[in-house]
């Protein structure tokens, strides 16, 4: 590879220039088998001279590489094999509906790992849409990528004015929200629709969407000190207990 | 601060030094205060000369060290204004009875991040005792103390042989397990004392402890396409079911 090839690619490290180029890396063959199964287009596959695959990569540009450009190219720090460059999908105009769905909303989610984590949940439990808050972690950032584990092929996610939003939906979806002076998740009413937001991982809901929430959900604590749950796990106890009792 | 004082520090980033001293680090105002707070014992506290705080700090060494002193001890990529010097505890000879509690037990669990979270979450849900095997990431790792939240003064920890114990405890214990084909959490018969086996990121529970499973239990999948959950969501989902039907 010439160093503007290799300069060309690391630029996707970078949110603006992915913007630009409308292109984002994944690693590793179970990403790259997860991309191929989806509707998401690959560009070119960068990988290791040893690398071996059973995967039907006909019509895909597969580029050899040294392993020292991969460790170039590469976000991890034990690279795994091959590097992906993914094209983005046309962003859908239309938001979901929540008279029939449920959907989560992340209010400034900042944490890559668990920005990923919670689309991975999210994926296990059915919810196919998220809107994230303008100032959420980008979903193509690598490390969030790496944490869906290729759910981020499986999930619609929507980067828009969150507060705007739930102020419109609010007139007729139900709003729950995380916070940690409400209801007992255990013995709240859940229903199979409307929108279920989360905040962020150290000041919770913001300001501006608290007064949106309706139902209040907490979960409960027994006994020990501890003041939170981290983000991903508090989403992820919530979707399991919708699930429960609404399917 | 000498460049030898720098050097011992630092070495304690590093598992081997950290057991040699019998001491370890943690960073920022929060995590220091809930180790003022525990029975952990405070060797020294290092910190950024614009720092103030309302803690007592009563006969604590408090070192002021430079903006560049601090990220050189640090480990994170912003370093937080105080870096802690904590003394480990004597270990606790004793293993928790089963009689009466619920203990987790961690096979194989690698992620720092992940460990953290399990035992923040674990301390949220009143788990007082986790056995991890002598393969899981150290609890004092600075990555994994982090994403306790403090919660690691609360939890104690036993990294022993998993299964010799796993098997001495099943003559009377339940051993209940994460598995991929296993009963419906959501149905499945759930005590309030036992011991829940969380298994490996990758491999899930591995092959010597699976036989000694008694209970499978199984979180369900909503139609995605998602393989797997998370080591430590799953942890959570499921502690946090036995915390709601058995309490």
């Amino acid at each position: 590879m010439t160093a503007n090839e290799i300069k060309n690619i690391t630029a996707l490290h970078i949110e603006k220039y992915r913007k630009e180029k409308r292109a984002f890396l994944v690693e590793g063959p179970k990403m790259l088998e997860e991309t191929l199964k989806s509707d998401f287009k690959i560009k070119a596959i960068y990988a290791f001279p040893g690398w071996k695959t059973d995967l039907n990569l006909a019509g895909i540009s597969v580029v050899k590489i040294s392993a020292k450009e991969l460790s170039r190219i590469s976000q991890l720090k034990t690279p795994n094999q091959v590097v992906v460059e993914v094209a983005m999908k046309q962003h859908e105009e239309k938001l979901p509906s929540t008279d029939e769905k449920l959907i989560l909303a992340l209010d400034n989610i900042n944490n890559p790992g668990n920005l990923g984590t919670i689309v991975r949940t999210a994926d296990w439990f059915g919810i196919q849409n998220i809107i994230c808050s303008q100032n959420c972690v980008d979903i193509y950032n690598p490390k969030v990528l790496q944490a869906t584990m290729g759910s981020y092929t499986r999930v619609n996610m929507y980067y828009i004015d969150l507060p705007q939003y739930l102020r419109k939906e609010s007139e007729k979806a139900e709003i729950y929200g995380a916070v940690v002076d409400g209801e007992s998740l255990y013995n709240i009413d859940l229903q199979n629709k409307g929108i279920i937001v989360i905040g962020n991982e150290s000041q919770g809901v913001s300001a501006e969407i608290t007064p949106l929430i309706k139902r209040r959900i907490t979960i409960p604590s027994y006994g020990g000190g501890a003041e939170s749950l981290n983000a991903s796990i508090a989403a992820a106890v919530i979707l399991s207990e919708f699930r429960r009792r609404t399917f």
